[in-house]
């Protein structure tokens, strides 16, 4: 399945992807949950036949394709992304986690909003893991069987908040800072994610290139770490690192200008394109 | 006012704390909002009567004193807790901020669950600041504007957890690991705020102790610093920062224990107490 939401004529509505690409309203196929979250929880698939009536993807204004609710964070998850930080690129004992607010993000293909606040705003392509039971306290052997799903995931970043304090936080939470999307991608669709290749473009410039097993916390073992701490719920979204080629450490730093387009594109996932608004 | 939610008898409600100490459920009071969070928004006052129908407050399962939403925490924000950290105990350019999930929260005499995989389970009395109008981008002049009233908060901490990345989310995010309340009193209940004292104990033996005055960076300056990069609506908590006095920094550290008893009382605003259980 792939899960599109999106409003139109004021309302906020989702639906499935038929084969053709044309995205079918739920209540064209008889799903009587209101939302995704709903849906996720409810445990049930559903199709999109093809030849259904629908609306093309790019006629839509799409919104993240799940109800935001905990999205989680892993930082310095891949070794290139360590060694250009500075930090010690092998794996280390324990993830980086931290968090973003539901709010920090739009949907695919909506303006990104640059902070006025910020001078040093930059991309991070990443995957983001939607989550489709329950976990609370899950072992890692166990753990894939929580993934509902995939979407790609920009972690916009204020780089100047990021580091005025300790915790990254305000550099990581601007209002419409980030985006995820451009639609949720059921796992089954994507049965070998760790082969896929994750690349970020700004204004088509290839500057992020890295294979999803190349994280040093694997899915699983995200889950297992993060559902030790804080509950899981159906949706709830792990967006689980960046790779090296982020904008801060160019040679010299080269950050994001009102006009630019970023893209995040992941093997099997699609791409999560966005331009960047003046805040 | 001050104001209570609780459960009873299955269900969920709220009500005004009266003078004499009942809490009168707010359907009492002709109050229609089913939540507190839109009891905010709408602006308006109540008030219970002396005399009126009600239970007593500690005969009451009381729940965090407002349905919560966005709390963002305030770190290092006083000098005696700064330098008992070991980092310099003045004012830095600017205030550290973090995020604890709303689950991470249980009410006044309810068990606080110390993790199960945390060795290192501390308390840290906090004043909580409640918003009452929407802020966004708020100027430090204006900002006192945007505060609804308080509560204790124990921003309860697996310090293990905490320190294990650069990051602190993990050891703040515990299910059950922090407390609100023990009501939401409004801010022209407590207009010298400053004034008040701050007191946490343990068993009863004082800990921590310092005026609300006493902060690095004040509530005007929080409100102002975190409306810059997050919006705030009705309901949503700051949680201002621990004085010195933890058990982190005991000589040698003291951690909680399955039974220990944590209180954070400040005046004017109540006194916030819960027993440590085992995870």
């Amino acid at each position: 399945m792939r899960i599109a939401r999106f409003r139109r004529a004021g309302t906020t509505s989702w639906g499935l992807v038929a084969p053709g690409g044309l995205v079918v309203d739920r209540r064209e196929l008889g799903i009587p949950e209101p939302d995704v979250r709903s849906f996720i929880a409810s445990g049930r698939r559903a199709e999109a036949p093809a030849g259904a009536a629908g609306a093309p993807l790019d006629e839509l204004e799409l919104l993240p394709p799940v109800e935001l609710g905990k999205v989680v964070c892993a930082g310095a998850n891949f070794g290139a992304h360590r060694a250009e930080a500075g930090v010690d690129p092998d794996r280390p004992a324990y993830p980086t986690i931290f968090t973003r607010y539901p709010d920090a993000h739009v949907g695919h293909d909506v303006d990104i909003v640059r902070p006025g606040a910020s001078e040093r705003f930059d991309y991070e392509g990443e995957l983001a893991v939607i989550i489709g039971r329950p976990a609370r306290g899950v072992p890692m052997a166990t753990a894939m069987d929580h993934v509902y799903g995939y979407a790609c995931f920009d972690d916009g970043s204020a780089r100047d908040w990021q580091t005025r304090a300790s915790q990254w936080i305000p550099g990581k939470n601007f209002e419409r800072s980030g985006s995820i999307g451009p639609v949720l991608v059921t796992a089954d669709e994507v049965p070998a994610i760790g082969d896929s290749w994750l690349v970020a473009r700004v204004n088509g410039e290839e500057r992020q290139r890295a294979r999803i097993q190349d994280m040093l916390f694997p899915i699983a073992e995200l889950i297992a770490y993060i559902s030790a701490f804080t509950p899981l719920e159906p949706g709830d979204v792990i967006a689980t690192g960046t790779p090296g080629g982020v904008g801060l450490f160019m040679d010299p730093p080269v950050f994001l200008e009102p006009g630019d387009v970023v893209e995040v594109e992941i093997d099997g996932v699609g791409l999560l394109r966005n331009r960047i608004a003046r805040g």
